[in-house]
């Protein structure tokens, strides 16, 4: 099984109308994306934001159930936590990821938008091949990250879709359903 | 397609320590389950708690996004929005969704802690048939349902799994994999 790690873009991402914003991390992506993390194997889990201030709100989110009252209130969250990094860029992200597994990882767009890419299924075939590449994945804070990301994409993942046209997931859902495509049993 | 129910149970969940409580709803297990339910095809999803004061805060939640300012906001938001129903029980769950699916639903327990019980894709194969019963699922928050609610069950599914064996999903996480599970393309 590759090494596999995950991204949560906060800038670059898009507003409702399509605009370049920055998001705000929240302890909520956090908690679930690190307990879903754990559950389906990833390596380590990249919070990437610019913004000193953020990433200090993030190490206070993650230091309370490291050290507080959170340590022996639910010992599973604090052990979750700890595969959560948080950075300043996505290429710290990909350069510690690349250290952690040993070669540069695979870089895998996702998107709710996304119809003429990669379907999870191949991508889960593709990292479980003997001599599979480590793989990083993206997941757009807001409304989902903006354009300029594809170009940093080695593979770029279709939208998640069920019966209908509406797929308007949380990026928390999004990181979940894709984990459980990609590691599920 | 048979048609398809959640029902977030609060009373009775069991605590860290076993204990049987009454867990709280909280504005973002609405949000993201409306979301994932409506993704899905889910024709409604319950919020089920027996306490007055609780079910008026999930209410206030949801017409927060039907009337007031996100209504303009975020008009997607507002459409899953529609799918959840706030009930006292889940017999009142359960009769409603009989009367809107025209027959009375199987029930479907699900836990982290389940492992002789039915996969997933079984349980697809069979809500796929022609001739399939509506279902509804049941989702335990605080740390899952109390042992009672297996009595209720008709069906009970597998926990989900990982590579590992660490399993602790949040609520959220969870729905939205047995959805995609259950109905994901």
């Amino acid at each position: 099984m590759s090494e596999l790690f995950l991204a949560l873009i906060h800038p670059p991402v898009v507003d409702r109308n399509g605009r370049i914003v920055t998001s705000a991390i929240t302890s909520l992506d956090i908690h679930d994306i690190a307990r879903s993390a754990n559950t389906y194997g990833v390596n380590r889990a990249y919070i990437v934001h610019p913004i000193p201030e953020q990433r200090e709100f993030a190490a206070t989110v993650i230091d309370h159930w490291r050290f507080d009252f959170g340590r022996s209130f639910d010992g599973r969250r604090r052990e979750a936590l700890e595969l959560i990094k948080i950075v300043n860029t996505l290429d710290d992200a990909i350069a510690d990821a690349s250290v952690v597994a040993g070669s540069p990882p695979l870089v895998v767009h996702t998107s709710a938008r996304t119809s003429g890419g990669m379907m999870t299924a191949e991508l889960r075939r593709k990292l479980e091949t003997p001599d599979a590449r480590p793989a990083i994945i993206l997941f757009g804070t807001g409304f989902g990250m903006a354009p300029s990301l594809l170009d940093r994409a080695d593979i770029v993942l279709n939208a998640i879709l069920g019966p209908g046209d509406y797929n308007h997931l949380s990026v928390r859902a999004a990181v979940s359903i894709i984990l459980d495509r990609l590691r599920g049993r």
